[in-house]
């Protein structure tokens, strides 16, 4: 059977981290770089930093970075980042969990939002799970979730799909599907595209659907610029409007 | 166009809130009684709290409790709550967001997790959509998500199905539909019971799905008996276990 511990340890020191318990921690980083660390994350991802020595990273610059954000006081070269992005092949990942399996907790960081959604680390997570290591997934910025919440769709039951096929015939089908579930299943479809193509897509969208579906482009989530406009595919196709520079979810619904 | 503003004021006085721009403000709640508001939320919710006096709530004594649990400080009677729940019809609603209209900010509280996913507050959501009001959903906890993160499973294309269906035949139905969308789409599939059930659940999925399918059970989370296992379904099949009084997430992977 599993034992049951508590889930953050209540006695950390903040001073190297020998009180974190061993676990692969799963560390949410902020959405945008305008956003503050008070506004985005729970004061006690910060103390969980500060005792956690080894890192899986999707890119070292930015996770030190982020961790510097958190707290300036953070010596990073005390801390090792073993580099898991979209090129890592799974079976380096097995060697990556060293430190984990003799006992020493470790973080996993992606350059934004949550770790293993959307992002990598999903593969450290799965052969964490294989070994029977914990995982503790912490609280923090999902523009996925956010974006839903804004959206006004339906939250009981929704789809998140990735980027769209690039091929039009595939895209079309796509689209397709996504619509058909939206009507038969009530199930909310949420998407993402590269910024570039953003307003591009939602002309695409006004003009390959019924004009009387709803879409909400949820864009700088947290940040700054933060909009979250819900509105029929017939309004948008009047509406002026430039996503073209920002990281922006697309939310489809009845 | 819309209005570009800063998305959480930096200016709050934290007494009584007129500094709070107007807007509907999304509370996630923790999921767990025994976790700590600094494990769970970010401190900018406690401060905008402090500052809104018009709450849409799921349950009025648990609304209470809550903002009491982020600040002992903050006096609730000054605070009115009304309450949108599964009950409420969405014709009522239009007018709950009256004082929005009138330029106050207001707050939704859910009973746990995350407002308007899984939970009432999407359809006030929809009205301030549909009224061009501002949403600003906040960073807390949302159970789906964070087993969606340490399960180990595709976090690239993912389904929430809510509750599966009770009646047999269409049960058996969702279950195939969802061993498709597995297979065909690489698509994790996410769904609840209620705790009672659980158990009950583990061993049917067990017994009717293919063993080597991958099921994550993650229960408790962020609570003191956080358990996030992921196993075949052939090992489920011989595991012991008991989930059959805590909240529960389960997902399904290839």
């Amino acid at each position: 059977m599993i034992e049951e511990k508590p889930r953050i340890s209540g006695e950390m020191t903040g001073e190297g981290g020998t009180a974190v318990p061993a676990a692969l921690y799963l560390f949410p980083v902020p959405l945008s770089d305008s956003s503050k660390i008070g506004d985005v994350l729970p004061p006690a991802n910060a103390e969980l930093l500060r005792g956690i020595r080894h890192f899986l990273v999707e890119n070292v610059r930015s996770a030190r970075r982020f961790i510097k954000r958190v707290d300036p006081s953070i010596d990073v070269n005390l801390m090792t980042f073993t580099v898991l992005d979209e090129h890592t092949r799974p079976e380096e990942v097995e060697s990556m969990l060293e430190p984990l399996q003799n006992g020493e907790p470790m973080g996993v960081i992606s350059e934004a939002g949550c770790p293993a959604v959307a992002d990598p680390g999903a593969d450290a997570v799965a052969v964490a799970q294989r070994r029977g290591l914990k995982v503790v997934p912490l609280v923090g910025p999902s523009s996925i979730l956010m974006a839903l919440m804004g959206s006004g769709f339906n939250g009981q039951s929704f789809a998140f799909n990735g980027y769209l096929p690039i091929e039009a015939p595939k895209r079309a089908a796509k689209l397709r599907e996504m619509e058909n579930r939206i009507r038969r299943e009530r199930q909310t479809q949420i998407f993402i595209e590269t910024p570039y193509r953003n307003n591009k897509l939602i002309a695409e969208l006004s003009r390959s659907l019924p004009g009387q579906l709803r879409l909400c482009v949820a864009s700088d989530i947290t940040g700054k610029g933060e909009r979250i406009v819900t509105r029929p595919l017939s309004q948008w196709a009047k509406a002026n409007y430039d996503y073209g520079k920002v990281p922006t979810i697309f939310l489809l619904f009845n």
